[in-house]
């Protein structure tokens, strides 16, 4: 054992530079060798390396993003391109390799690794937090964290002009984003894609108008989940406008969850993966992913952590069910009393 | 003089707050007495008066929106709602009324002042800063640091990623906020309404395509003014990806721009304009605007401040432009030498 | 069951407002009536009752501090004063008391139970994370956040000096604090309460030198728990400084960690333990603390939180020993090689 | 013309790194080379040299502190430190040197100048703001805002705890940090070197004693300049402890003040000054200063830098003034009413 590669591949998540820090120290300390690929799985193709010495990692765990780049690369689904990188990662020596991504990015990590003798090791890096096996994943808990900061600026002037926002956080085709920036915003209502049943618009324009009606100087906020709207945000917004008579506006937070510094959770998080992966290693692991499960680093075989989907936390969900219908339910009940 | 009104009009602005309070407490130095009306120009006319005490002023300057509420009311155009919000004014004996907002709002205060004999003051509160006679407006410094962070969060995914990002910004029909966020931004490009010539979608894809020759390993971040691109920012980022072949995400920044703690710039600002406002009603001025040009607060007749655009800095313009394009140049310069 | 109190004791900590939140609505939804007293249990001795409701709740999840304000109050160690307390809270028809604090105030809520027969819970609420039976406490994610921040800032003036600083950060007689924002911060040292053996002043001094020789250019940062030292961190500033010829700035973060907008992880473990109490309250639970243990919310005994130590997580605190000398090491390795 | 210099001198301030970005591309645009310096005036006598391409500066005015690295270098007051220096830049063929730092730095260049037959350009790089002929300098508005945002948190736990904090800022020998943060975090009291006459400590503690008077449960927060009391913030707290019998808790904000990403305005501030004095010497100017004086680029000769003191705005002063005192004067005269 003497090299190791590290790759973060599809959407960066913030954290990620922490988590190769971690790795590269973790490694040195144990006379192992890292190198670096830009720009995920297309940069093993392309072969795009780059050593990686612990002198250059003092100060990238501050910072979003990835230093190492990353990229989506369909084409590794093609057998020829696994063949491909598994001679670059030979040619190089490399032994291991970790790969920081997402449920798509460990697709691709075990198609590599039913065409190379290597090791390979996945860390969960993603913000949308959809992985099996993980309670959490690296840039999870920052872009939770701006996500609740959008809230509470859109909150300031939802307030000043008693508005009704809809505000569209990402999360692909899952409701942790949506979820726990709801709880923490304090939102009044929240459209995800795990809820059953799914509430239905006149339910929700019902909703609105109710608490227009008790609240009539007060801001309404509902957390939309992306790609769940036919249209989106702004066709939800249309059709509530139009059912409820108040312009409902939406307010897509876009790209700015990716970026930021990561928090101090996904700092810790991910130092503590990045020198789990390199002692996974040392000890002759292979195909699994490194996670932690109720605060305890665990391993799972890679596989699983893509083939099934992961719930939401349904005490969450039936904690906000519960707070976010409260604030009118007690003014009715005021009214009629 | 013994009580004045004060309200707040139009979109909310971070420092509002800390203007407020400093009208009440500098008018409380003087035993005057500080009336507000909640909702602005609407509040006056249905009567939604707030006495204000220095006491519930120790804790609102920190934070964004305004407790006072604002509210958009075309309906004041109409005489009988001028001469309805002089009957209330003067019900409550009031002699003067402060108007914090932005032109629509000055509007609303000439009009009013046409159909009352009590003194109406102006002070500049809008995120756009497009108020003719004064440099700068409250919430104008706060807005283009939060667009700014935004755009440092979107930079590092794009660097990431190697992307295209267009960020839209607001400023309604002016290019304050999007010139500055582009400075501040280092944006290496910027779509104002007031650049002569506005630059043509050739140009720009052109612009797109030479840099990611350049530079295939960056980001490339476009400030967009937002009613600017016929379709917006979205139509934009279509246009853009078509002509060149590379996709270029729209990133609309919306409402959270209006949010936000204000900085310590806007809260001095609206301080010192507050202040003033009253020192200028205690002198018997009236139908002018408190404003601040070179750094010391001016009086300027109220008609004045939207009867002309306010135009750019043009040295900043130049600034920009300048520095936008310098790296491709360099780069170019590099490869053919 | 038809009245339940709650009060915030000891130091505050970000999240407690979110909490009293999550108590008032989950109380309300069952018909719960919920008194706050203010100033902890110096409130209830002197009868500063505040009825809550959740119309006034809907904006205070988002502050720091803790809007029902709090106190140390000694005197509560008296028989007297708990009878007295027992006293106020019956003649309110009380017959449940949520005392959110940290063990000191969780000393004073079982002192109280043995003089009152309603039924007392405690939350975790401090910063600093040194209560038995939970994993975390409210305010402590933020605390660290807000401590990782600061040595982000101080990090950047040390690099452009190239400096060595002493970092205190606050923890009383715990190194949760210190622990947690040395990982975060990719500190070079730390000195904490628990470490075994502690480092010594010549060990520190040793490798601060070995640093300074390895890498002239850049900066060293301890971090420091406080009440450690004796004399604090500036003696141990002049002691290092002395020792080894190079200045050592002391940079005592205070009581700004105490403060600002929870964060989301510290708003939804406020809330889910608040809606938890009152749960544990309507089943006739007594005595105890509601806690959250490998994600899932616990029910403590109350004496066992304050009748033993709160260990740090070795495996953190391996990990982070083992991070932080990583590049004296390597940088030593090159030379060597 | 084809080569000039740039250092940054002295204590670093946030905006210097975008203050390079501007030097080296304007000076590209005029097919000028630009070399660094590391280390201020140290790096040129010691010939630290680094080349500087606009490629490398894409990323670097986001950032705070100072990649060239800066220091305090008292050695640079000899006559043959200056002519070692001469030497240096004219074995590099450089032409100008621009010198981003404070009034020591200022100094420095002028002493540099009259050893050297290239052109001297200052640029006013420091937090203090205390350099005469520009209204500010690089980093005073990000560390007013730094200052501010500590002061709001500590405001957080002084509520909820209802008690005293002494506010130490930084500002050496000039109360500006203190004078903006004072007006920004709506403090009670201030104390500044400029202010005539000193507040006395009878007239301080008996500020405070009716202060807890009229707001028992509130909150009260003195902003101090370092420098200025006899054994600093910690002994004027046990001061005023002892003359108030209420504790008065000292919280010096240190070297926090100097870091963090610069705000927009610094930024722009900035990248106006880099580009300007890259024109200045252009135009053969020598041995100035490019400020910024109500709003628009001056040129001012560099001993009139630091050979006059630099005032406070006394309109800000008094404006602080009335705000701070009024509500305690307010509650006494209800009180009496």
């Amino acid at each position: 054992m003497d090299k190791i590669a590290v790759i973060t591949s599809g959407g960066d998540a913030p954290g990620m530079n922490a988590c190769i820090r971690a790795i590269v120290n973790t490694a040195w300390q144990d006379d192992v060798e890292v190198v670096g690929f830009r720009h995920g799985f297309r940069g093993i193709a392309q072969d795009l390396a780059q050593p990686l010495h612990p002198d250059d990692m003092r100060l990238v765990s501050q910072r979003g993003g990835t230093f190492l780049k990353s990229s989506r690369y369909p084409e590794f689904r093609e057998v020829s391109s696994a063949q491909q990188a598994a001679r670059v990662l030979d040619s190089h020596g490399i032994s291991a390799l970790i790969v920081i991504g997402g449920d798509g990015s460990f697709r691709g990590a075990a198609h590599l690794q039913a065409h190379w003798q290597g090791q390979v090791i996945g860390i969960p890096g993603t913000i949308d937090n959809d992985i099996a096996g993980t309670d959490t994943t690296i840039g999870f808990s920052t872009a939770v964290d701006t996500a609740m900061d959008a809230i509470d600026k859109v909150r300031e002037t939802a307030e000043a002009m008693a508005r009704v926002f809809l505000i569209e956080v990402m999360g692909r085709h899952a409701g942790f984003i949506g979820l726990h920036a709801a709880i923490a915003g304090a939102a009044e209502a929240m459209l995800l894609p795990e809820l059953e049943p799914q509430p239905k618009l006149a339910d929700m324009a019902d909703n609105i108008l109710r608490a227009r009606e008790a609240f009539p100087d007060s801001s309404y906020i509902v957390v939309v989940a992306e790609n769940l709207w036919p249209g989106g945000v702004h066709e939800l917004g249309n059709n509530l406008s139009k059912a409820t008579g108040v312009t409902c506006h939406p307010c897509p937070l876009g790209h700015i969850q990716r970026g930021g510094r990561p928090n101090a959770q996904d700092r810790i998080l991910a130092m503590q993966l990045g020198a789990a992966a390199v002692s996974a290693i040392l000890e002759g692991k292979r195909t699994i992913m490194i996670g932690l499960e109720q605060e305890h680093v665990v391993e799972v075989p890679l596989h699983l952590t893509f083939a099934r989907d992961k719930p939401l936390d349904q005490r969450l969900v039936q904690l906000q069910l519960g707070l976010q219908g409260v604030n009118l339910a007690s003014k009715s009940a005021t009214k009629t009393a």
